[in-house]
């Protein structure tokens, strides 16, 4: 079987230019479209400063019906006042041009510096281009993948399939994230890093449902990875679904298929994201189980992901224990470290409020592997939650600090 | 006039002395013991996992009188079960018997590295022997500083003085905290870095006023420090008034000027925790004005100082301050860009939802001074709030992963 992609979902086209918005040479405009008007449902970030193309993009996203996306790299065309808003709503314009669409049929997305206007000559000149580009093949999707990578030093993309009625359904996507990570999304009604991710789906499902189940795995991936827990103002998830496999989903055994690939293809770009963070040696994979509530896992989660001493121990390859659990006990969550119990890399390290002995250096060796898991018990009650991050090293401060905007 | 110290207010000795816990030859043991029980009061830290003389130190803080501290660095006494409350009771027992009191009239405390068994042959000798060499001059209040650091470079003293009744009443206070530094402090009865914080009066006054005073000073002092938003196992705050002064505190002109000489001192010592931060090259002091709330102003101040990125940025000398707005954005408060402006080191870099045009060599070398001012307005209310923070730099990596527990 060929290796499969974000346009092997049928019924979509995309494009990747360099319009010259990156310093780097790669792609920086991107299109993706759709045929014709198809269900499509978006998250968007809730920090309370959004970026031009959130606020328009809320608004496009509204009828759960989209052709397509637009989107540029190198500039998020955020705190740009009322000359960004202009700005967005003309990529969408030029986008529509392609599709022959309207514009409120498009998505837009922007994503680099801060508070700086796009310029417009370069990004009317790379729509116009990508819009002769179009294509379906694995290189087009490259192409479209590679055009929303920032300080990312890899594509991110990920893909499932399964059958029903004996009819191939796709799942696809790619998405973009390595600094500025701590993704908390929302519907376009409400409010919710840089992350963008793009989902395609050949699946027939109406608009409602296709909201509801991207906020529901949402919730289980892209919210579960944090690089440093800053809530960016361009974050955004949005799934299209161009029915045309034919196969409706509505209920049952399809349902069931298709909630189960979407989590995959979205966990998978969530780890990926982790895994490629600013200046990132390793992924670091907290479960935690038998939590009081579902919220309360997830908030022991992302407070030991978010500690700084933690992420800096997983870096120096350290098994400082204290650490994760002292972050445990400030998160905001029940939590007894009396009742805890805390593997390493499977090995156990405290139990029930009291250290437990091990042969440090060979723990210090296994958190060398790409992939460390922390484990942490509650014993509270009976739910998991498992967050996705990477150490903080050296790195991350040359590519944060050293290099100037 | 003689330079002013922790032992300057009347009715209390101190004594340092080096036991041997620390690998560093510097004190890491030490006694402040006043002449009879007095009225005190002590904040603990609201992490649910709490060390050993926090939770004996929250009983023994509840009755409002105390006759003095014992306390130890290089091992936190945390996560140590049930063997760990009985290693801070024989603190107790221990410094009991140098002061002449009972052993919960004793308020314990430790500071090092978590989930280790204090050594307690050294911890005995240490205590008796800093028994041996109490006294209350200059020197001794220098060893009983020097006794509590860790991770920091250097002792953090702060002192005040004012006139009631033509009287002097001195107020004065040591702390440490460089790491692991993000307080959230409460009363015994309910729960609140490791920072440990050690302040003396010889004004009179009565327990439940100075609880209420330490409380309210706290927030503006020690609550609005953070180097790592990493509120540790083992924070504590604790005040002594010997009374010697024969000037009583209870409400009026004298009252103002107790508050005013107590938040004086707090603040000097958070702003040299920020200051001594791990890794630290400069002070970052962020003052946000016109918030709706006093609440929410903190929330912005607080979740600016806590941002990596704008941390790095810093760090860098790098105006970056699209990491400022957006930060502020995904604070847990009310903020319209639309509405807000910033200055760096006095320099206006956005107003109102665009940025404004600056010379940015000139304000990146003004970036480079050891104190750098963020002022956020937000114009949404009248509310103002003050936390001190410092950059995020290879050091702080180096300290924290480089070298091994």
């Amino acid at each position: 079987m060929a290796e499969l992609h974000l346009l092997s979902p049928l019924g979509f086209r995309a494009a990747g230019v360099y319009g010259g918005i990156k310093s780097k040479q790669s792609p920086d405009i991107g299109l993706l479209l759709c045929e014709s008007l198809v269900p499509a449902a978006a998250l968007f970030t809730t920090n309370q400063v959004v970026a031009a193309p959130v606020k328009i993009g809320r608004k496009h996203a509204l009828s759960g019906l989209l052709q397509g996306a637009v989107v540029n790299s190198g500039n998020a065309n955020a705190c740009t006042g009322s000359q960004g808003d202009k700005d967005a709503l003309v990529m969408c314009e030029l986008a529509a041009a392609v599709a022959g669409c309207k514009r409120d049929q498009i998505l837009p997305a922007s994503t680099g510096i801060i508070g700086h206007f796009l310029p417009m000559d370069k990004v009317q000149k790379g729509i116009k281009e990508a819009g002769k580009f179009l294509g379906n093949s694995q290189e087009h999707a490259n192409l479209f993948a590679d055009s929303i990578l920032t300080t990312d030093t890899r594509r991110k993309v990920a893909s499932a399939q399964f059958k029903a009625n004996k009819q191939d359904v796709s799942v696809a996507g790619v998405c973009k994230g390595s600094g500025m990570i701590g993704p908390r999304l929302a519907p376009p009604s409400a409010k919710h890093a840089t992350m963008l991710a793009y989902l395609t789906t050949d699946a027939q499902i109406a608009p409602p449902l296709l909201r509801k189940l991207l906020a529901e795995v949402t919730e289980t991936s892209f919210h579960a990875v944090t690089i440093d827990h800053h809530t960016s103002t361009n974050d955004m998830v949005a799934i299209f679904a161009s029915g045309a496999s034919g196969v409706p989903i509505k209920g049952g055994k399809g349902l069931e298929s298709f909630t189960g690939a979407l989590r995959e293809v979205c966990q998978s770009l969530a780890y990926q994201i982790a895994s490629d963070g600013e200046g990132a040696s390793k992924v670091v994979v907290i479960t935690v189980r038998k939590a009081a509530s579902q919220r309360e896992a997830m908030n022991i989660a992302r407070a030991i992901a978010d500690s700084p001493l933690v992420k800096c121990a997983m870096n120096g390859n350290d098994p400082n224990w204290g650490r994760i659990i002292s972050a445990a006990g400030y998160a905001d969550a029940k939590f007894e470290a009396a009742r805890a119990h805390l593997t390493l890399q499977g090995a156990t390290v405290f139990s029930r409020g009291r250290p437990v002995e091990f042969e440090r250096e060979s723990l210090s060796a296994a958190l060398t592997f790409h992939e460390v898991n922390v484990e942490l018990t509650c014993n509270l009650g009976n739910h998991e939650a498992v967050c996705w991050t990477c150490d903080l090293s050296h790195e991350y401060i040359t590519i944060n600090a050293d290099y100037h905007t």
